[in-house]
C-alpha cells in the first residue's frame, strides 16, 4: 500500500462527496466526537443541531475538528481532517443571510444522517424542533489516502 | 423518531460488532480525529498504530474519546461514545502479557481498516512495520439510538 498526502482539491472533493462527518470538540479537557451531517461551501462546513450539549461546549471552546473518510477497503481509503472554528448562526437579523445560505445548502439533497430535522422524542420527552445552524470556518484541510500497491 | 439512551449491554454489543471507530485526542488544545480499527475486551479497547503523530500526542494527553456508530438510515441509528485513558503497550517485559493479549484479539479476524499492519510507503518513504500496541481504559460508555416511530 502507498500512503500519500492528498492535494487540497482531492481533499475538498471528499468533503463535497461525503454526507456524514465526525465532529470533534473539547469539553473541560475531554475530547468528544459526534456524527454530523454537513455541507461544504468554500471556506466553511455548514451543519445544524438541536442538541444543547455539543453547541454549549463548542460555544465555550470553538476549536473543533471534522473528520470525513471513505474507507473502501483495507488498502484503498481516504481520510480528510478539517481543523476550524465553530461559529453559530442564531436566529437574528445579523445572521439572517448566513442562515438562509446554510438552509439552502442543506436542503439541496436529503441528508443521510439528519436527526436534527425530524421530530424526535428523546428519552420520553419531545425535543424542540428548531435547529441551531452553525458553521465551521476552515483553518486547515489535510488529507491522506491509501493506494493498493 | 424516538431517540433513547442505550443500555450498557447494548452499547457494548455495538463495540463488539463495529470494526472501525473514530479516535479523538487533543493536541495543544486542538481536537483531532483519526479512524482506527479496534477490539473491545472487558474494560479496554485495544488498537495499534505505526504513526508517530497520534501516539506522541496521546502520550502527552491520555484523555481520549472513541466513537463508534451504525448509521443504517436517517431514523435508525446507534452511536456509542467511550471516554477513557490511553495506555501504551510497548515492547517490554512488563507489557508482554498485555501485548500478547492485544495481538491475539486483533488477529481473531481480518480487520477491515488496518493500515497499521501492511507494508506502506508514506509519501515516498518506507514506514517502519512495527506496530505500537495500545489500549484505552474505559472510564465511561454512553450510547444513543434512533428508532423509527
Amino acid at each position: 500500500m502507498l500512503i500519500e498526502s492528498m492535494t487540497r482539491k482531492a481533499s475538498i472533493d471528499l468533503l463535497k462527496r461525503a454526507r456524514v462527518a465526525r465532529l470533534g470538540y473539547i469539553q473541560d479537557g475531554q475530547p468528544y466526537i459526534v456524527p454530523m451531517s454537513f455541507e461544504y461551501d468554500v471556506d466553511y462546513l455548514y451543519g445544524f443541531s438541536t442538541e444543547g450539549h455539543k453547541t454549549t461546549w463548542m460555544r465555550a471552546n470553538p476549536r473543533v475538528c471534522v473528520e470525513v473518510d471513505d474507507l473502501a477497503t483495507t488498502e484503498k481509503w481516504e481520510t480528510v481532517i478539517v481543523l476550524g472554528q465553530y461559529e453559530e448562526l442564531p436566529n437574528t437579523d445579523e445572521h439572517e443571510a448566513s442562515r438562509t445560505h446554510a438552509h439552502a445548502l442543506m436542503q439541496k439533497r436529503p441528508a443521510w444522517w439528519e436527526p436534527g430535522y425530524v421530530k424526535a422524542i428523546v428519552d420520553g420527552k419531545e425535543r424542540p424542533l428548531e435547529a441551531m445552524y452553525f458553521r465551521i470556518r476552515i483553518a486547515q484541510i489535510t488529507g491522506r489516502r491509501g493506494i493498493p500497491s
